[in-house]
């Protein structure tokens, strides 16, 4: 019997994709699509300006968009996913968490607080249980966990698998699709013929979220991780993929060998939205590349590539699906981690 | 009198750049133009497919293409710029040299020879001697001056800025135009929509050619600066412009203001072509942008920005404008300095 | 002794726009700058976010920014520019005509209005003194003219090169740039890798605007000329330059020849922004294009080529820069022909 | 039991989107792989720069690639696809149908031939019956049928479905992708921030292939339309989908609502490849759009939108796949025509 999903933030671009996977998927049912006050009472055709690449499902179309609210949302909901502005999800998510839901969330508020577990289940799986030291501090019969940025979802796979070589320091340079500021984040004035190297606060949470994600939980409290992460951000002219220049330095010595078969032999997991093969490593050095391969394992792969030995230690480059594996595919992913681990 | 100068390949985009900075130039004069046997005969108007965004000077339009042969070339030339692909310079640069030809070239062959000087006036301009070791060495009567690859004329100027700090290492991740690769370099169906993480041999020459650049000259040889650097570069969907993201660590203590200041105060030349300000510091976190800044200083300024404190030292974006200059600006600027310092 | 001009809607793209071209212009001198009431009291350089490609001038970064709105600008202004939007144009503009000052508008409000001028001076001057009509009936001491919208201004001169021939239909497509929409007007989701083949109203506004052009002043009143539009306007992932496929039809025969040489001999005027040559007609057939020749004249001549006999008359393309010639330079033309007009 | 499928110019794009169409198709098993002589006896993996957007099928890569030649095709074919650069296909394709081979082409030599049929399945699948009468006229075994060029198979079903109002006239613009010119065909410093007014032949063949199309075959003869078309063609920066605006004159009266009826009844095959609805018309004004709805039926649909009362007639937009609908699937789709009446 399916899960019944709803969707907070239904109308927006992270919405639109949460739409376009849970639809198919046969172990979640969408019931609740929420917006903001502006589109409640809408259905969601009128609600919604739909721009993922596939037709919108017919019964979603015909569903009632509900206010953002606990009170509001219909009652046949077991999970709901998150794609809210931050502001908005700092205020609402704990309400609904207090009124008992389960909320799987993309929204970058509470990313790094203290009994929030921030996970990509094929790298930090066993930190979902951290919603039981949650569960015990905020006296919630809900939980709240949170996917990671979609630069740090890109790197973060490989960095995972090569910690066995003992990292040190990593440098990390990010070429972002415009899709991941939204809809209307980025301007054709502003990118076209041009690039941006900014991304307010995107570099923090590269460098914060990553040792967090690599931390370890022993049952009661969380360590993060203590390697050293800078990172710098750019938007180009791509519609969807972010790209990102790695260069690490490890403990141990790490050739280029070692690093493609680490990333290689880097399990997958069972769950239904992991890729076959988690990391795509190309040997060629002109790849992973946005529009080439965005789209491997269905969006949930990483593609790496153009491992080579740098002046420091190994430099390669790394790829993800930025609204997919980076945003609604993390999300669903949590989901279902959420779903095995009997949450729901 | 104006300088009779000749330009070898000057069908290129380089070469068209050329064109448009030498025929207004009042020390230079165009006297010859040379290009593939196929071309040689033709007026230039048929030989060239006429690129840049301002027409075909008419005068230029109508002069004979001779073929890239010494013996070919006119006798009115005192000055050659040389924008030949590489495996050609490689072969007839010194043909030109041992007939006796100054020759400041663009392209990428020996310029990490011992006796050739790899100049950019407003950061070594004292190289440039290294030519009487030259002519010693090859019984030459003309010479080879070399210019450097455009990705790295964008970021040394800013680490000659800040050597006085005591440079250490460096980690440069390029946003490169597509005009680098020349015309017919990058194809639509690459880059539309798409980024490349991959450009044959340009993190080599980023990682080489800036020590050569910050090394010193001791009036008879060359010493390389041993600060160590690794680079990443990347094509972008932009026409003009690379941008660059820098990390450096220093040896003494770096604040952003210091690293402003000395960006700042760094010291332009008065030759024609200089920018009155080398660097100019943005305050804004999210410029240089390419379509934005890449013409400042009529494109032979370079742009930095985004500085911050960063895991590991100082972090800073920088960009220069590619075919000038990183390329046709470049070449003009050294034969400006071989006026100056009389090897004309 | 210079004329003092302001601007309203400073802020904005075309503002922008206005402000490079007035800043060097010897018979205007900014006197004073306008936005919404949320900017006054500031400065330019805080209210507005600077976006064309040369830095904001020093003197227009200082001056205060008015509300829009006949009581708040300063007295010593002789002229108006209004760039705002048409729903506040159509407000505010009757009421700064009647407090006395004189506009040149480039807001689409009121350009069909029976007495109101809508003028490209190089096509009908003429139609400026449609202004005594207008003060008659409006009893104002100011007066308001209308330069046209970008894409109508693109095909216009050329049709009235070809007059002459007698115009019976004409249809044309227009491929637009984005700046066209404003710099927040298409978003980069909407634009990559894409084309919109809609653009609200522009398709009534090339089929009416080009009749009122064409159409001749008997001193009392306009009569439209009876020529036959239809047009289909599609926008392109291009910055600057509109680029427009025409085909007409005509009384008489019309060959090649005969319509190059009727663009080429078709006279600008001595107005200091009317280019040396209005039309220039390319040979070559693929040109014009935007990004090559969108410069041209600065940005204030008409490009034409790809001319051709059609099945079914004549075809050919034309091309011009739309936020010069179609926007800022259009009302800065038509403020130089209200001056040589005596209306200052 | 599988028909044996040989693809002649197997490595350019188009030949790439045949191997990705044939490669899971149930009717055809790909046997044959031809291109230059340079790549002959070379495996398909190295001779291909592979650069559709999924992954080269496993068993495809490792076959080895013959000369375009039937002395070296390998002798278990039963039909060719052909996508040769038209010079090649004017010279081998006849000597292919000579040695008995049926070859479906994409290639554009010969299609106005009056014995070789250029079809559109949906549109006059009873043309392919001039294979009878090509085979007595030229002595063949074999028999060559060609489908349009892809900005005529654009435009033309919806040509078809107005048929019956009577088409008098025609005017055709159209924004065309990248990749209608082969993986080199357009350079990106020639298409970025710009569009090209023109591609060489192109508008002729819209002009004159289109009148084929709609023409009558008797049995013995085939007759083209009179309907009298007038095209203007420009590339555009965008990687797949041709749009066009279209305007209309028929002989009995046109509404929009009458245009929409027959648009979505007009009928669709069986054919394998044939989408379930060929003509998806959209009543939202800014659609289709070509990133968004390239891909309606697999890259086979037409996708029709923004029809309405024009100055002369009726006026709409439409789009379709270049690359499948356009060309791969195009000839796919002949080639299961060829089966379903006997040819093969």
């Amino acid at each position: 019997m399916a899960v019944r999903a709803g969707i907070l933030g239904a109308t927006g671009a992270v919405g639109q994709r949460l739409i376009q996977l849970l639809e198919p998927h046969p172990e979640f049912e969408i019931t609740a699509l929420t917006a903001s006050d502006a589109s409640a009472g809408k259905t969601y055709k009128q609600a919604a300006k739909w721009r993922v690449d596939s037709p919108i499902p017919d019964d979603v179309a015909e569903m009632t968009v509900s206010a953002t609210d606990p009170d509001a949302v219909p009652d046949d909901v077991d999970l709901l996913f998150s794609s809210l502005p931050s502001s908005v999800g700092e205020a609402v998510e704990p309400t609904f968490c207090e009124a008992g839901y389960v909320v799987s969330s993309n929204s970058s508020n509470s990313r790094m607080a203290d009994d929030v577990p921030l996970v990509i289940p094929e790298v930090n799986a066993e930190h979902i249980d951290l919603l039981e030291v949650q569960r015990d501090e905020r006296g919630w019969d809900g939980a709240l966990v949170k996917n990671p940025n979609c630069s740090t979802i890109t790197f973060v796979p490989t960095l995972a698998a090569l910690a066995e070589f003992g990292l040190e320091s990593v440098h990390v340079a990010t070429l972002q699709a415009v899709s991941g500021a939204g809809y209307d984040g980025v301007t054709s004035m502003e990118i076209i013929d041009n690039a941006v190297p900014h991304i307010g606060s995107e570099e923090e949470k590269l460098e914060t979220e990553s040792r967090k994600l690599l931390g370890t939980f022993d049952g009661a409290s969380l360590s993060h991780d203590d390697v050293e992460v800078a990172a710098s951000c750019n938007r180009i002219p791509t519609i969807d993929g972010h790209l990102e220049n790695v260069w690490i330095e490890t403990e141990s010595e790490l050739t280029v060998e070692d690093a493609k078969a680490a990333m290689r032999d880097y399990p997958s997991l069972s769950l239904r939205s992991s890729p076959d093969q988690l990391i795509h490593v190309f040997d060629e050095p002109d790849r992973p590349q946005p529009r080439m391969d965005r789209t491997l394992g269905d969006g949930m792969a990483i593609a790496a590539g153009g491992l080579r030995e740098s002046t420091f230690g190994l430099q390669y480059n790394c790829l993800a699906h930025n609204t997919i594996r980076g945003a609604a595919g993390a999300s669903v992913l949590n989901g279902e981690l959420l779903l095995e681990n009997g949450y729901l």
